[in-house]
């Protein structure tokens, strides 16, 4: 919990925890051999969570997760390339704007909105166009909470001779993702979903030989991962002013990751927290918009109640009163809120905030939950 | 101070002061209105700042003050336009290097390090060349500390009715940047120099019909400041993740840049520390590179001493022992040291570095400071 006592209940930023913003509370100078040595403390702790330890590089790059996702993008498809995109929400659509702008040959396969991608189909489409020579998969669709299948998918592309980038912003710190299983050639995330850091900063991790044989491929200096790659190689250096206070504070939440147990245990965490939020929610008359089974432990959508007294701003403002921050939804077609397991939170968290829902649909006059 | 007893003359990020580091100490729902509130706090002071209310819009952007420079780069030169760099040290190439990327037609207009870009020059390029369509100019070139003469270059630009955009990085928030009467078309500039924030986004500025007509020029969809302007009149919010905690550190320091009495009192006090550090050092014998009154008061490049016994990874780390954190030099010819005097320092703590620079000349046995 917050000091002002607010607690987030979002795909990211998260809830931190206050040890990490207490890492905050100094400067550091960028030139300086104690930055430089947090970076690099950053980056082997990154690479010993994606398994990438003498294999792979990690690189730490300027924005947020969408600019480590445009940067992959900008630096590992080459120019004459084509990328096939699997879109099944606003973040799968999001890498389509990337391709137009940068006018970089992609093909888009359409999924509807909360429907996971099918490998079978990502499968018909490399056969079918040759000339595709990488997939971009969003591992979590944190606009529905859709959780695509990576693992299978990963096979599809390595037997079809493809190259596979991921966009794993809202689930590396938490889910596995072996490099040398899954054989990426990129993966973007972020720091401030399952790593519970604050935002300002991206990670990429590519193999070595990755990096080298992308000089020249970006049309963006700011985003050229290459180049970047080639003066963290020479120098351990940041090629422009790094977000100091956000790796301090990344340093800090890896710190904490590692007491914690790791991936595995925090994924065992928000798992624990998805059931709490679940049992509560479903109790109350709460309808998810996926199976439960089915359902990634990161953000959970909720379809709106259909009576026509609930109304999502007024919700969400009497929810804010009482300390809990939510997400609305992002569906086209259905009306959803959406509450996230992942952050510093733990399972009374989320039982308090399914709680504080049922209390708030009641003073609204809210009564019929389901459909 | 920092609370370590730590100094930094550094051109950023820069000393802050604690109560902008205490405003990182909670967390911020970016969908919430409390958010939108301070981003819309942040950009009104801004346009304030830049004497833009009502003609002008700020766009903050994820990323350091160079992503900010290639954002406008991107985002306002059209992509059959030609960008004419004069470039006289780091900054400008730089400049020269996102062009390339891009694939963005440029000239570039060659300077000697530590000279001023002379507007003469410019106006003969521009008439030599009608094809140049803007004209990017760095008004403070860190690199070497060299202010070039922005007002005249601005009017130059203007009488051959070209273009301008300006990479402001280390000086707004001190220098007089009046939006009208410089009349350009953008102006970049970053939180962490003498804004006093911290790092991680960069800041905008634009007549609101050049954002208009700027849509469809960039070519990285995360730089697309158009894109990101439209946004922020439709709705306030962001499109990517923002960097919350540094936009939370920005408005404190915002307001605190207001309590001290706004542009004008921030220039005061850097030219009451340069000139501090000025006399302090050069009583000690220590030479500038450049005339103190052509100096601008940012960033001041000291020529090494001459003696054989100095060498500046041991100056640095005594210095740096003591609580005083200075700047390599960044010339190709001459060897310098820098030290700033912008951030959260008074001309006391310009005084007491000075005095620590010559103690630890001293315990190396550097005799020889000058020529």
């Amino acid at each position: 919990m917050n000091e002002d006592g607010l607690r987030l209940y979002l795909p990211g930023p998260v809830t931190t925890d206050p040890r990490v913003r207490a890492a905050m509370m100094r400067d550091w100078g960028v030139w300086d051999a104690e930055f430089r040595s947090i970076t690099a403390e950053v980056q082997g702790h990154l690479l010993h969570l994606a398994c990438g330890e003498g294999t792979h590089s990690c690189v730490l790059v300027q924005g947020s997760g969408s600019f480590g996702v445009e940067a992959m993008v900008q630096t590992f498809l080459p120019r004459d390339g084509k990328l096939l995109i699997p879109v099944n929400g606003k973040y799968g659509e999001r890498v389509t704007s990337i391709c137009e702008k940068a006018g970089r040959d992609h093909a888009v396969l359409s999924i509807p909105e909360g429907i996971a991608v099918d490998p079978a189909a990502v499968d018909q489409k490399l056969t079918d166009d040759p000339t595709i020579s990488h997939v971009l998969l969003v591992h979590c669709e944190t606009s529905s909470g859709t959780l695509n299948p990576l693992e299978e998918i990963s096979r599809v592309t390595a037997n079809h001779e493809r190259k596979l980038l991921i966009d794993a912003v809202s689930t590396f710190g938490a889910f596995d993702l072996d490099a040398e299983r899954l054989g990426y050639q990129a993966l973007a995330t972020s720091p401030n979903k399952c790593l519970e850091g604050v935002p300002g900063c991206a990670i990429v991790f590519a193999p070595q030989d990755a990096f080298r044989t992308a000089l020249g491929n970006a049309q963006s200096h700011s985003l050229d991962l290459a180049d970047q790659w080639r003066q963290f190689e020479a120098t351990g250096q940041w090629r422009f002013t790094p977000p100091t206070f956000v790796i301090a504070a990344l340093a800090e939440a890896l710190r904490l990751h590692k007491v914690e147990g790791g991936n595995a245990a925090r994924l065992a965490r928000y798992r624990a927290n998805h059931e709490a939020l679940a049992d509560a929610m479903e109790r109350q008359g709460f309808e998810p918009l996926m199976d439960r089974t089915k359902q990634a432990p990161v953000v959970i959508s909720y379809r709106d109640p259909t009576d026509p007294n609930f109304n999502f701003t007024d919700f969400y403002t009497r929810l804010r009163c009482r300390g809990f921050m939510i997400y609305p939804g992002h569906l086209t077609d259905i009306p959803t809120f959406r509450i996230a397991c992942i952050g510093a939170l733990q399972p009374e968290d989320m039982r308090d905030v399914a709680n504080a829902i049922g209390d708030v649909c009641r003073e609204m006059g809210v009564k019929y939950l389901g459909l």
